[in-house]
């Protein structure tokens, strides 16, 4: 049984969290820095961007990290500290450096994480003026969270979080999650940062197992505009001090945590995708009867990713050739002659495609469904197979050419 | 010596082109319907679409030009005739024979082409009324070549031509071609479609050969939006009526051919860059330096493909932090901190990046340089191979999205 509870990162016992301006970001209206922080050392989980260009947070996270083992991570927004060459490694490092000063612990123990713009030297030493201040702010509760939530965000437009209680061996567990991300969303992850925190005792090895199935099945199903960023990162924090039995295998309890933690990835991912930048809906490609479920992946995101498909549904235009188009030329086999395609939303639901070729609708009706801000592509490739996956996207609108044309003024 | 000449298809000896409204197009006002014809019987070879799902007009074509031979082509704008199953093959079969019966000639020896909304029957019946009037439009000039242009037109919005003339053993030697194509263009071609004409004498396999040589340096090294369309077809025809000594070997005959044709399609294919749906600018991307052509070719289509580059182009915003992002989720092997950027246009050239990381420049100097309608992302991986490439694309822009949103209505 999983449980919505409220407190985000800070829901899990022994987990604060808190966020300041610090003067990365020129204005002083917004936060843009923040930190996690665990007392007790956590047993850590992380996946990085598959970019070749990794900005200094992630190759200093990646070292850090190596061990599975942190108590907290220090994020920044306004910079992402990616194309700084070796001064930009320097300034990562110092920002663990100035964290575990405030609890004289390793540095070597916290994660960093950064997004922004590319290519700028990071004002290291606003950080580092500010780090006192940014351990003050730690607090365990919801609004240190949100605190620290906002100052990850940068085009998002709104809180992406949530918390969830299971029960292991009759003791309540939590997890807890915040995520920031609006564009360079794609599959394969991108400027998307996304902690968890969880009281829950697991080991090292199944933590991590875990992360990869429920990325897999829930950001990794995402694409918003295909880029993929310098400096994506996941990371999953337990500490256990929820006093469950350690989970070591894959038994019930390891069952439960798993499907908890994609259950909240995948709230999550979805939350992300509704916000992608400029986006004015949740676009859903749903693909039933394909091969294997790699092939309906394919396939979903294919069409999740065209920016013809993604125009229409802007303009809530029935174009369902496009559908079959993007599938066309997502490399898959499969018969064009044996596809269905409906739309569907809170609205209604409207077939039209059947086998391949267009099926009369009413064009009043489609309009009607594609005009919700929640709308589907339901694709059945009739009976070729079980494979089936859902994928998450948003409409290309006008506000994401404005957005990405005037960036870094 | 390459001469450029007038009449486009109707430059080369003996073909003659037409074109006319039949009412495929709702309004009367532009023509949706075209034919490009040579008495004598052509020698051929054609390129296809590699979507999955492929038009009528594709099927049918394939099947006609499987011998390397035809009179000519039909081709109608308007309609895509692609989902629309066994009706929409026959229709595609009954438009050559429309065309054959004109002049008495075999329906086997005529290619179709479609372009237009996937999945709406082809009123087939307009189409053989309009069969004599559409004969009768052939004209061996620049009227006739103007006209069949504009009848395979959709949302292009300038006309796409040339011609040319060398000589081959001392006979002057012609090729002409239009293209049409604004959006859906994609590295391995996309709804555009692209007739050659040549008065040249050459093998079937040689003629193959030298289009897929120059396609491959040209319409496959153009990207707009990364889609792919249905019904992308690239023909080209020689009747053999220049009287040269048919080119039957690569010697030097086939190297001026050949280059000549590359010439040709690559002015097309720039043209085509610079008239993608909404484009206010050419962009070319040039990388120098990498491993060989093919790593050269598949960075710089990654920054070319990229919707955060093309956002930043069109807004003029000298991100370069996108153009290293882009290039590192390309899938090939190079090391970020040997990678210099500028940016170059008529206004001059600014260098923004080297060695990975940012070189200070004047942003109101970039801003004059990015301004330009045709401008240049330079990328030089500083001397760790000799592959370069170029490829070109436009901006991503509002009227990319108005054009999409709102396409079929």
């Amino acid at each position: 049984m999983i449980k919505e509870i409220s407190g985000g990162v800070c829901a899990p016992q022994g987990f604060r969290a808190g966020g300041i301006w610090c003067g990365i970001k020129a204005s002083g209206t917004k936060r843009d820095l923040a930190l996690i922080y665990s007392e007790k050392l956590c047993t850590a989980a992380a996946m990085y961007t598959s970019n070749r260009v990794k900005a200094a947070s992630i190759l200093v996270s990646q070292i850090n990290l190596a061990k599975g083992r942190c108590h907290g991570i220090i994020a920044n927004s306004g910079n992402a500290n990616a194309c700084t060459g070796s001064a930009g490694l320097n300034h990562a490092k110092a920002m663990a450096s100035f964290a575990a000063e405030q609890f004289a612990m390793q540095p070597e123990h916290f994660a960093v994480a950064s997004t922004g713009v590319i290519g700028v030297p990071m004002p290291i030493e606003r950080i580092e003026a500010a780090a006192e201040s940014l351990a003050n702010s730690l607090r365990g509760d919801a609004a240190g969270h949100d605190a620290a939530l906002e100052a990850i965000m940068t085009t998002d437009t709104r809180k992406k979080d949530g918390a969830l209680e299971i029960e292991l061996g009759g003791k309540p567990v939590r997890i807890g999650a915040m995520v920031k991300g609006a564009g360079m969303i794609h599959p394969s992850m991108a400027t998307m940062l996304c902690f968890v925190t969880t009281d829950a005792a697991v080991s090292k090895e199944l933590l991590d197992k875990a992360l990869r199935n429920a990325a897999a099945r829930s950001f990794n199903r995402v694409s918003v505009d295909g880029d993929t960023s310098t400096n994506d990162m996941i990371l999953v924090m337990a500490n256990g001090q929820a006093g469950n039995q350690s989970i070591e295998s894959e038994n019930d309890d390891y069952k439960i945590f798993a499907e908890a933690l994609e259950h909240l990835c995948i709230k999550l991912a979805k939350m992300m995708a509704k916000d992608g930048e400029g986006a004015t809906k949740l676009l859903t490609v749903s693909v039933k009867g394909a091969a294997d479920e790699t092939d309906a992946e394919t396939l979903a995101k294919s069409v999740a990713s065209s920016s013809l498909v993604k125009c229409a549904i802007f303009g809530a235009d029935a174009n369902w050739g496009r559908v079959l188009c993007a599938m066309g030329y997502a490399g898959i086999d499969f018969d064009p002659e044996s596809v269905d395609v409906s739309f569907k939303s809170n609205a209604g639901e409207i077939s039209v495609c059947k086998a391949g070729a267009s099926h009369p609708f009413s064009e009043e009706d489609a309009k009607k469904i594609l005009s919700e801000d929640e709308v589907e592509i339901s694709i059945n490739l009739a009976g070729k197979g079980q494979g089936s996956c859902e994928v998450w996207g948003c409409d290309l609108t006008y506000d994401y050419v404005k957005i990405n044309g005037d960036y870094r003024s």
